[in-house]
C-alpha cells in the first residue's frame, strides 16, 4: 500500500508518494492555477499510478494540508486561493472519480504533525512554530492535531505578547507575535529602531530579515537588537504555551529559522528569562523537514490512523 | 459498582461516593492533617464502605485532585502539603490497603473536567479557569487532561498578560495572569489605582475582592475600573487561548466568578474586544458545580475510563 502527502501552497502543489513504513518512494510538485487545483492535482496523481503501473487499490489514502482554516476537512477560508467554505475532501474526491481516504488539515498543522512525528515519543506533545513571511504553527496533543473549534488550533502567530510597540497585525489586531517575529516582523523592527543604534545594514526597501540575520551574526548593534526583541516575543509566547499545554518539545522552522543554532542559541536565553522555573527544561530545536514537513505529516498522519484502524 | 471522588485540599478532603452513572450517593469532608492524609483518608472511605455494608470489590475506582503540581501521578510538587515527589497512588494503596485503581491529577484540571463534564460534547475542548486567591485552570482536549510534559497544563494564572503593572507573581515573574484576575489581584488594583479614581470603597487591609466586586455592580468608579482591568487580562488570556488550542468552551469559576452574570458579561465584553473575529462566537460560560466540580470531575473521568475499557 502506498500513501500520498500533499501540500497545497498558493505557488505550486507538492505531491509525494510514500510507502506504508513512511519512506519516500517518488516527490514532485505542480504549479497552483486557482480555478483547477483538484483537477490539476487529481490528473498528476492518477498519472503518476498509470506511469508506476499501480491501481487506486494500491493507494491507501491521500493527506492533504490546506493554506488556510481548515475545520473536519472544510476550508472556512483560505485567503491565497480565494476559497470560503470549500469541502475538501469532497471536491478532492469528486476529482479522482473515487469515494478515496483523505484527511485534511490546516498546513501548518500538517506541518507540525511532520516535525512532531520525527521523534516518536513526541508526538504527545509538541508545539510547531514557522517563522516565516508570517508566523504559523501547529500543536500536537494527545498524539493528535489539535484543529480547534474554529480551525483556530496552532494560529500562533496572533498570541498577544506585545503591548510596546503595537504594530499593525494582518488580523486587524496589535501586539501579535507575527508582527515581530515573522521575516516582516524582523524588517520592519529593523526599520522602527534604526534612529537608536547604529548599523552598518543597507536600510533600503528590499532588505531581508536573512541580511538582518547575518548582521547580527557580524555583531551588528541594530541587528542584534532587532534579534533579541524579535526572540523575545517568540519566548513569551514558549513560555505562554509552556503553562498552558505544556509541550514536552518547541520546534522552530519557516525561513527565518535557517538562521540555525545562532538563532536558537538567542531563544534558549531569552525563554530561560520568561518561562517559570519548572518549565526550563522544555527542549527547544529547528525544524528538520523544512519545506517537505507538510507532506511527511500528512504521509505520518495517515499512517498513525491506518494504525489505530489494524 | 460504584467510584470515588477524592478532592484534597489545604484544610479539608472532599469526598464523594458516586453511582456507576455519575450521580451522587454520599458526599462528606474530613479535615486535613498533612502528616496523615492517606492514613485518614483511607480511614473514613473503609469506614464509610463498612457502614454501608459494601465490599472494595464494589468499588470500581478512585480519582484524586491533589492541589499541586502533578506529573503521571507522582506530586512534583505540593506546597500546602509539604509534598514532592510524592507517589499518590502508591501512598493511597499502601494505606487503603490493596491495589486500588487510582487516578491522580492536579486539582484544578479534575475541577476541569467536572464542569467539561457537564455537557458531553464540550468534553473535546474545554478551557476552565479559576478565579480564586490565585488563578488556575484546566484544559480538556480530545476528551482528555492536558496534563503537560512537566504537570504545568493549565496552569493559566501564569501566563502573561501584562507589561503595565508590572506586578510580582508568586512565581517570580511579573505580569501573570494572576497578579490581575485572582481575588488577590483585584484588591491589589484597587489600592493600586485608588489616588486614580474616586471611591466609596473602605480601603482597609480586610477588603475582599467580593466587595469590589459588589461596588463595582453599585458603579463605584474606582471599583468599575479594578473590575474592567482584571476583565481585560483574563480576556487576554482567553484571546490567546483561542489562537492556540481554541477551544469551543470558557468555564469561568472559583470565588471571584460568584459575582455572576455581570462578571460574565464585563469578560464577554472585552473578550469581544480580545479576540480575533473568527474566534468570537466561543461560548463563555460560568461555573455550575463550583466547589464540588473536583469530585464529580474524578468520578466522571473514572466513568470515562471504564468505558473506555469495556
Amino acid at each position: 500500500m502506498y500513501v500520498f502527502g500533499i501540500d497545497i501552497g498558493g505557488t505550486s502543489i507538492k505531491i509525494g508518494c510514500f510507502y506504508e513504513d513512511g519512506a519516500l518512494k517518488h516527490q514532485w510538485e505542480i504549479p497552483t492555477r486557482k480555478e483547477k487545483v483538484f483537477q490539476d492535482l487529481s490528473k498528476s496523481i492518477l498519472k503518476y499510478l498509470d506511469f508506476q503501473d499501480l491501481r487506486i487499490e494500491d493507494v491507501y489514502g491521500y493527506g492533504i494540508g490546506v493554506p488556510g482554516i481548515m475545520q473536519s476537512g472544510i476550508a472556512k477560508k483560505c485567503v491565497n486561493l480565494g476559497w470560503v467554505d470549500v469541502d475538501i475532501r469532497l471536491e478532492f474526491c469528486k476529482a479522482i472519480g473515487y469515494d478515496a481516504r483523505v484527511y485534511v488539515f490546516n498546513d501548518a498543522n500538517m506541518a507540525a504533525y511532520g516535525e512532531a512525528s520525527l521523534s516518536k515519543e513526541q508526538l504527545d506533545s509538541v508545539v510547531f512554530i514557522t517563522l516565516g513571511t508570517g508566523v504559523g504553527g501547529g500543536i500536537i496533543l494527545h498524539g493528535e492535531i489539535v484543529e480547534g473549534a474554529y480551525g483556530l488550533g496552532g494560529e500562533i502567530g496572533h498570541m498577544k505578547v506585545d503591548d510596546f510597540y503595537q504594530f499593525q497585525c494582518s488580523c486587524g489586531k496589535t501586539g501579535c507575535l507575527e508582527t515581530l517575529a515573522s521575516a516582516t516582523g524582523i524588517v520592519r523592527l529593523t526599520f522602527h529602531l534604526q534612529n537608536q543604534y547604529p548599523t552598518k545594514l543597507h536600510l533600503v526597501d528590499t532588505l531581508t530579515a536573512k541580511e538582518v540575520m547575518d548582521a547580527a551574526k557580524n555583531e551588528d548593534i541594530l541587528a542584534v537588537h532587532v534579534v533579541k526583541e524579535a526572540c523575545k516575543a517568540l519566548a513569551t509566547s514558549l513560555a505562554i504555551l509552556s503553562v498552558t499545554i505544556n509541550p514536552s518539545l518547541f520546534i522552530i522552522g519557516g525561513g527565518v529559522s535557517n538562521a540555525g543554532e545562532f538563532l536558537l542559541q538567542e531563544i534558549q536565553n531569552q525563554y530561560n528569562e520568561a518561562c517559570i522555573p519548572l518549565a526550563k527544561n522544555t527542549k527547544i530545536q529547528l525544524a528538520k523537514l523544512k519545506n517537505n514537513a507538510g507532506i511527511y505529516g500528512a504521509c505520518a498522519y495517515l499512517i498513525k490512523k491506518k494504525h489505530e484502524v489494524e
